[in-house]
């Protein structure tokens, strides 16, 4: 019965690509530990660019620091 | 000390019901572990539907399945 | 298909404890929000004492402090 | 630069199950999302089997009771 | 290669006191541990205050008791 | 009230260190945001070098690729 936990900066993934990590993700665990589909949680968080710091700054001036 | 997080779906669960799971988690702990209720956190996440996976579906497409 | 995780410091809870703890939450989701049981997880983690901080202190250091 | 926490019941899972896990995940958020492995972070956490609840009970207990 | 997650009240702190607190956690594990910096992500969660419990009641009411 | 939870491998940070983390967050935490320290929680967890994974590799495999 795992609970997984996915947390990304909210960029516009679509409800597509959200079910595509559920699947994937639990597939996953189906097929290296044998974990059943039925009681494998997955839970997506998008959390805004400026809440996410990485190189001790937020994300976007982080990423214009990098020149990307 | 605790600090309690509750994870749900975003379905709407009003002010009144987050107060109820909060007064009971904290009564709980101090009932079983005597934990001072002064220093209980509990933090209520909602989450949205298309965030949250189960049986390695988004929940309404499991619910679907399911016949629910 | 709620997800609760409680932290609480690592002081020789025992497996009785936490089985209520495991039950007393279980119930009050299904009482609260009619939450089916059979799909509501309840992960504990206890946490070593140096690990756990309040008021700028390790647990113990802050109990000492405060005369506890 | 995504973040993702795997929580399963600790049985055994072994490195290279755990290096299984780890790769198919970052590969995952790389396929769907485009995501970045380097800036990608897969921690697992194993909790104790008496400290991970379902169905009100501790998993174990559940386990009986469900007849696996 | 730290994972920093930081759970406040949302109250309007502002961007600049988000990127505070992300520079600041950086540093810190920097200067104690040696950690870094490009492999350190902290994640601000803001969480609204009838999500916030303590001493039993959610955040406000709790305030409006303590005479604050 | 912030709840603030670091993630880092465990890799012998001692007692000592842990308490430098918590103060300096709790600190930072006042200094930014005004926050009180006596409701300021801090929780450390160490991760085993297997358990965590960056590039898609276990950490210790990682360093080794990236020749560090």
């Amino acid at each position: 019965m795992p609970y997984v936990n996915i947390r990304i900066t909210r960029e516009g993934a679509t409800a597509e690509q959200k079910a595509r990590l559920i699947k994937g993700t639990t597939d996953l665990l189906q097929e290296v530990l044998g974990k059943n589909p039925h009681t494998t949680f997955v839970v997506i968080d998008e959390v805004d660019l400026e809440n996410w710091g990485v190189g001790g700054l937020p994300v976007e001036a982080y990423r214009r620091e990098q020149g990307r």
